[in-house]
């Protein structure tokens, strides 16, 4: 059996990733969503293994340095990160695993994963980006201006990707994921091997 | 604007590629069917530029010296080829082109345009395929023993093309076709230019 493909998705904040891969897992079951671990406290509602996997800081700094994450990354005092063991085992299992992160993580991920499968979402327009950014309005401007910064730094890192979706219509936008999977699925390299008829 | 891709779609004899690619071309109208130059005589119910560009022998060893063909062959006594101007004219144009010929052939673009897109279609088993070529039981065991020979050389080949389909539920085939372009379509390099956003 062949081994299953790691599909790094992300973009830049306020494009929605999140529904994107909420409608993924909806429509398309054949993938297991990795989950990452954390040192932030757990909130109300949070399980263990479902939102998050929750670290201890003196535990996550041992796993960073066992080498035990594919990628992670610090914000706002606390660490985030991909377990390694995890992701290993569902692509040994020939299963596809997908990986949400953010593009500092996904630029990790392609130096130490190159045969990842790297996807980025992108808005439609800048202008849809900036409303997005402004949130309820409720924002000091200066905060804002700081993520409009970003947001325009994170989409320069689009052409690292191997795909580009435009997030227009979110079920268009899981169609164009699901027809990705698919056709890399369809690969002679990914299914050769398997077929049959050609044994 | 960026050109279009050439996607060539070929598979054993008895696969069934013909209702397959009438069938894509039902579904997905944004691909441009390349129609082939041939020698034999034009038959009953076809028309001069939808079944094939109608030619005297003398014109097209003209063509074929001239390296007027993105390919071509000789069965039975007849020349077969794809004519390059209008798939050029088709991709120079941004339009996605589809040739539908045989491995002969797809292996002689791949030659000369390593960039187009090559998609085996391949029987869900070679007793199926037997099967299909057996055709209504009228044909001398020895005409059937030669053509499952070419059937089993011709399934070596799938291993030359980006992508293999199964060919089993003729819809599928159709639909797993179109996640295919969708997909190439998505690829950075192909859209990245296009997008406003990025700019």
């Amino acid at each position: 059996m062949s081994k299953g493909k790691m599909y790094v998705v992300s973009g830049p904040s306020g494009v929605g990733k999140g529904t994107v891969v909420k409608g993924l897992l909806e429509k398309y079951s054949e993938i297991f969503l990795s989950v990452s671990a954390t040192t932030r406290e757990k909130r109300e509602g949070e399980e263990e293994g479902i939102n998050y996997y929750y670290k201890g800081k003196q535990e996550f700094t041992d796993m960073i340095e066992k080498g035990e994450f594919l990628e992670w990354a610090k914000f706002c005092e606390n660490y985030y990160g991909t377990p390694k063991k995890p992701v290993e085992k569902m692509l040994d299992a020939g299963k596809d695993v997908l990986l949400e992160i953010e593009i500092q993580g996904a630029m990790e991920v392609k130096k130490n994963f190159p045969e990842s499968i790297f996807i980025f979402i992108a808005p439609p327009t800048v202008n849809d980006l900036l409303e997005r950014l402004k949130g309820r309005g409720t924002e000091p401007e200066d905060v804002i201006a700081l993520r409009v910064e970003t947001a325009k730094k994170e989409l320069g890192f689009a052409k690292e990707y191997d795909y580009i979706i435009v997030n227009d219509i979110v079920e268009k936008t899981v169609e164009d994921f699901i027809s990705i999977i698919t056709a890399e699925r369809l690969k002679t390299e990914r299914c050769i091997d398997e077929l049959e008829v050609l044994k």
